[in-house]
């Protein structure tokens, strides 16, 4: 297995400059790497935990999904899917939930920073939070586990989360692994050299700071708007500039080559005005955004094409993630019933024994399949896997009541040795 | 809708002669009136909590499943179903999660009793508390809002958690309900008049006791050899006996009509030897249990029809699940892309648009379904719903590649007034 690399972006909220510099840009250079695989969700689960405005959750779902697909990624390449198209993902939340232990979630700085909060404020340890902020490392760990990331870049504050889910992991996989390592074991990717941009103001970009520069929310003009607002000092044109100590600077070089940088400082040393400054910053910057925002707009335009995008990330990510939790569902116990040896006490023969038999069954591949055999046991047609039983189900259903008729379009294949007229006249013995 | 009651029952152990009369019996009479419609579930996520041992869970979910059923739980009028079967309820699980309290958690008896003991024996509260003890309030709450169950019958000791439920319940109908009423808020019906069992040694019949008469398990010998086991006082055949004060006497009327529990006593009090005296309360038990058993027993023979009776009953419980999931999700905002109106701000047009387009989709009944329009907007084929998307792309992948060859098979029908040469031709455009 390649390197599996995964990365989870929680979807609130609307991706400004800051986010591209510091997150998407460096997350889509690196899916193009050779070697790597690269797994990158909407985790919109998350999502809920903080934000129960159902407008704002649904618009930021599509607005981040467009973002990133404008930004280059290609779906090709890397498997792109929203958490909360995955099934598997709650109900491995659950199966780990029951190894997990509680202590351990009490050490979660994200939950401490809440209850020093309120003890700070003379309030009940747990006033306010709930169980989703409690709970949520819990959920991580399956987002992780689930699809045996080895990789997971994180910033330094999110290092404890990926030591939680190696935790539970190992914990699963000492309880129920039976001498395997069911699950990988992830690695954090600490990004320490990440470009953290400035806002308008200096400090970090962040929308708790109301400093931030939009990305592609109001177009261009919105951009112009925002570069019009960073603060500089007050030197007129002519007087040189501070060049090093300059935030408008460090915004111009991540989005500028080398040359572009030397001159832009050598200019500015030159007396070059703050006004023309900007101009130039808004130049480069749009050099890049102005084709992305162009993909951007015609994507949110259709968002059914996302939809379709995404829809088959899930797929993808569920042609891993189906199997694999059929396999940790038989490492629990929870197994089929069929799968039981069970001593067989007597045999009692009816009527119905004579009749040829349908079975329905599903597979450690976690797909339901048919099959009917002759009443003295022979395979007669072998059904291919099928992702729901119900479909199996209603296969069996035509095949009883319409009978060989259905033959030509079932996706099933004859036993050996078996001819069509055997099955045809298999099936006619359940018209009689 | 008719009164909905729900069941569940954790599946860990073997079900004893005590769970027998002061639960299954009871439950099995409930399902036959008129009037209530019963969901029946193998509580099986909840057995993970305290079990980690594969084999047992899955001997016990097969043990418990077969006594049901051979105790006469008909799944023709009850919907009896596994409740790791049913995907949508760790996914509401993880809904409701971000709705609780964590106050509220801390308040649940079961996580107190442990933390007072912890507390008792100078532990850390917290010690050996796994997380699934602590959040299982929350997935309980899931089971009961998934089926808009009205009444849930349970012991005194589970009141609390249905209380809790409604809490979840009920701030989730505040949040997202928009003024409708999502989740139907549960009442606990209180089953105070339960008999309860005595065991061998007169105390409450209970595995922790090591007291209990075997239901099935070991067949007629075993229970023979328990009913032998059963303490009483050391009063010889012909001297009188106090029947008011025996609990051989408590267990026989549970298995006797009342003419029996008079002449019972009768000849207890006239001098009947407690050798005969327990060899009548085993003549009246195997008249329930003895037809019961070879039920059983054929039963276990067979798990495989077993799991058919069980996957038909998920099946029933999906048909309610899947479309209320599908509502929920909406109403929290994890919505298909489709269904925001967007602006649209440009036209874009390519050689692709002139395409025949396949759309993929899902509706608010959580079924995935495609369509096939010609390029001007025109429906030409509409499928019907599948439970997986994946089985709706295998579809128009067929039709893709193999052209009108498929239209024989495919479970969709024609759009209004359009022939099957028109979607011929239009399959045909994909194939150049």
């Amino acid at each position: 297995m390649s390197l599996r690399v995964l990365t989870g972006i929680t979807t609130s909220g609307t991706p400004h400059l800051g986010n591209y510099a510091g997150a998407i840009r460096p997350a889509i250079t690196a899916s193009r790497q050779a070697g790597a695989e690269s797994f990158l969700f909407l985790a919109d689960y998350h999502a809920l935990i903080k934000c129960d405005d159902p407008a704002r959750i649904q618009r930021s779902r599509l607005e981040i999904a467009a973002t990133w697909l404008a930004a280059g990624l290609d779906t090709a390449r890397v498997t792109f899917y929203r958490q909360s198209d995955i099934p598997e993902i709650p109900e491995l939340n659950w199966l780990l939930t029951c190894v997990t232990s509680k202590g351990l979630m009490n050490r979660a700085h994200a939950y401490k920073a809440s209850t020093d909060a309120n003890e700070a404020a003379g309030e009940e340890l747990d006033a306010g939070i709930n169980m989703g902020l409690y709970c949520y490392p819990v959920l991580m760990a399956a987002d992780i586990l689930m699809f045996k990331a080895h990789k997971v870049p994180v910033g330094r504050d999110q290092i404890q989360h990926i030591e939680m889910a190696r935790d539970v992991g190992q914990r699963f996989n000492h309880l129920f692994g039976a001498g395997r390592e069911l699950f990988v074991l992830p690695e954090a990717a600490i990004e320490d050299n990440v470009a953290t941009l400035p806002g308008l103001d200096g400090r970090k970009m962040s929308k708790s700071y109301d400093n931030t520069i939009p990305l592609f929310e109001g177009g261009a003009k919105a951009l112009k708007a925002a570069v019009a607002r960073i603060v500089t000092d007050s030197k007129l044109p002519g007087e040189p500039k501070d060049a090093d100590n300059s935030h408008l600077v460090t915004l111009f070089d991540a989005f500028a080559n080398a040359e572009e940088r030397a001159q832009f400082r050598a200019d500015l040393r030159a007396g070059l005005g703050w006004g023309d400054a900007k101009q130039r910053f808004l130049a480069v910057l749009e050099r890049d955004l102005a084709p992305m925002r162009a993909q951007y707009d015609e994507l949110m335009s259709r968002p059914e094409h996302i939809e379709d995008l995404l829809q088959e990330g899930a797929a993808k990510a569920r042609a891993v993630a189906t199997p694999f939790l059929a396999e940790l569902r038989e490492a629990v116990g929870l197994r089929r019933f069929n799968a039981i040896p069970v001593p067989v006490e007597k045999k009692v023969e009816t009527a119905a024994s004579q009749l040829p038999l349908f079975k329905q069954y599903r597979e450690a591949d976690g797909k339901f399949y048919f099959k009917l055999s002759s009443h003295d046991g022979r395979l007669l047609l072998q059904s291919q896997g099928f992702d729901s039983g119900r479909d199996a189900g209603q296969w069996v259903g035509r095949l009883k009541s319409e009978g060989a008729a259905v033959l030509e379009c079932v996706p099933a294949s004859l036993g050996e040795d078996v001819s069509r007229e055997d099955v045809a006249a298999a099936l006619a013995a359940f018209a009689q």
